[in-house]
C-alpha cells in the first residue's frame, strides 16, 4: 500500500485524488493546502490540513499547485523521508527542495466538474534515483496503463508540444465561433467536425490528413476567405497558417 | 421513395452512397463518373456510368465533384426535371446550370476508408425554390437528424470557420508531431490531450475552455517555449497565436 499526501486543493489535485482513491493499492493519508474552502472537498476521504506544519509522513508527496510555488511548497516536506514530486509540464524537476525528488505528469486537461479516466491518460514520470522512480512508477500505474519515463528536457518539448494541440488548437475553435456567431450561425454546426479531426489523429499522420485550401495551393478560395474576415488578428492569422500549410507540402514534394 | 443520382466518384461520393443506400426511403439509381475504375465500387448497389449523356431520370442529382468542374458537370443534367443540387461548402448555388438547383453541405470531413455515421453530421441545404428545399430536406432527413437550411454567404462564412477548426486545427497537430519527433517522443503521448481539447468543446465554450501561459499571460513560460523552437515559422506562430490569446483575455476584462 502506497500512502501519498497531495499538496494544492486546485483543479488537478481534486482530479488525482479522485483517481487515487478508487485506486486498490493507494492511500491518500491526506491532503494539504492553504484554501480551508476548497480543502472541504477532499475531508470525506482524506484528511485534511491547512497547517504545513503538520505533514504527516508518506511514501509519496504529490505537489499540484501553480508553477511558480512549486519551489516554496516543497520545502515543508524537504524532510520527509518519502519521494517529494511535483506535477507540472513545464518546470525542471529540480525546483523541487528534496534529495528525493521526481515528476509525476499528466499529459492532459483537467475540467473542473467533468470525471476524467484516467487509464489512458499519459503519466510523464522522472526521478532523482532509479528507486524513488520505481515507487512513481507504482503509484502511476495504479491509475494509468500509459506511464512514460520522461526527462525534464524531453517534457519541456512536449509541454511545448502540448500547448500547440491544445491551447493554440482551442484558440482557433474560438475564432470560429466567432465567425459563426458574427453570422447568426450555431457553433453546435461545427463541432462534429471539430470532433472528427481530432478522432482523425488515431488512424492517420497530421501530414496525410491535410485538406484545404491552402494544402491545394487554391489561391482563388484563400483570396475568397481572406475577403470575408473582419478582425485583423484573424487575416494575419489565417495567411500565415496557408503559408505554413503551403510551405509544408512543397517540402514533401 | 427519392430516386437519386450522384455525379462524382471520389471520397465525398463514396460516403454518400454509402449513407443513401442505408437510407430507407432512398434508392440510388445510377452513379455517374469519368473515371471507370472508380465506378466499380458503386456497381453492387447502383447502376453505374461513364457516359454523361446516358444519365436517368430522377428526383435529385447530387454533384460531388471538386469546386471548379461543378458548373461543367451541372450542364448534363441542366435540362433534367429533378433538383440539381451540388455539396460543396465553397461555392454559391449559382454555379448549378439549372432551374431546380440547390445545395447539399455535409459539413464534415470524411477519410478514405473510414465508415462516417451520418446521423449527427450537419446537412446545410439550399434551394432555389419551396419545392426543392422541401425535397432536398426530405433527402437529407433520410441520413441525418442534423439539418440546416443556410443560405449561399452563410455557408461560405461556414466553411471559413471550418478551415479554422479543420484545416488550421490539423496542422497544429503537424507542428506538435514535429516537435515530439524532434525530440526522439511518440506522438502518441499527445493523443488522449488532442481528444480531451475537442470533446472539451461539448459542454463549454472555447473562450471559458482557454488555458495555457498566454492566457495567463506567463511571459517566463512563454520565453521558455520560444526558446526551445527551432523552426522559424514555428517561432512566428507560436507569437502570433499568444498575442491573439492574450488580447482576446484582455478584451474580455
Amino acid at each position: 500500500m502506497l500512502k501519498i499526501v497531495i499538496l494544492g486543493t486546485g483543479n488537478l489535485a481534486k482530479h488525482l485524488h479522485d483517481a487515487f482513491t478508487k485506486a486498490k493499492n493507494v492511500n491518500v493519508v491526506q491532503v494539504v493546502g492553504r484554501n480551508t474552502q476548497a480543502l472541504h472537498q477532499f475531508c470525506d476521504k482524506s484528511e485534511v490540513t491547512d497547517n504545513f506544519k503538520a505533514i504527516v509522513d508518506a511514501d509519496v508527496y504529490i505537489i499540484a499547485v501553480k508553477d511558480d510555488v512549486i519551489g516554496k511548497v516543497s520545502k515543508f516536506v524537504a524532510n520527509k523521508k518519502g519521494v517529494v514530486a511535483h506535477t507540472s509540464g513545464a518546470m525542471p524537476m529540480a525546483v523541487v527542495h528534496s534529495t528525493k525528488k521526481g515528476v509525476f505528469y499528466p499529459l492532459q486537461t483537467f475540467t473542473k466538474g467533468k470525471v476524467v479516466d484516467f487509464s489512458t491518460i499519459p503519466i510523464c514520470i522522472e526521478a532523482s534515483d532509479t528507486e524513488s522512480l520505481k515507487v512513481l512508477e507504482l503509484l502511476a500505474r495504479s491509475i494509468s496503463e500509459n506511464v512514460h519515463p520522461i526527462d525534464s528536457e524531453q517534457r519541456k518539448k512536449l509541454h511545448l508540444a502540448a500547448v500547440f494541440v491544445n491551447n493554440f488548437t482551442n484558440y482557433l475553435y474560438g475564432v470560429a465561433e466567432e465567425i459563426c456567431l458574427q453570422e447568426g450561425l450555431s457553433f453546435n454546426l461545427l463541432k462534429p467536425l471539430i470532433l472528427e479531426t481530432a478522432e482523425k489523429i488515431k488512424t492517420m499522420p497530421p501530414k496525410k490528413a491535410q485538406t484545404g485550401p491552402a494544402r491545394r495551393n487554391d489561391r482563388q478560395s484563400m483570396q475568397g476567405h481572406l475577403g470575408l474576415l473582419k478582425n485583423e488578428k484573424h487575416i494575419t492569422l489565417y495567411k500565415l497558417l496557408s503559408r505554413a500549410i503551403i510551405q509544408a507540402h512543397e517540402e514533401e514534394l
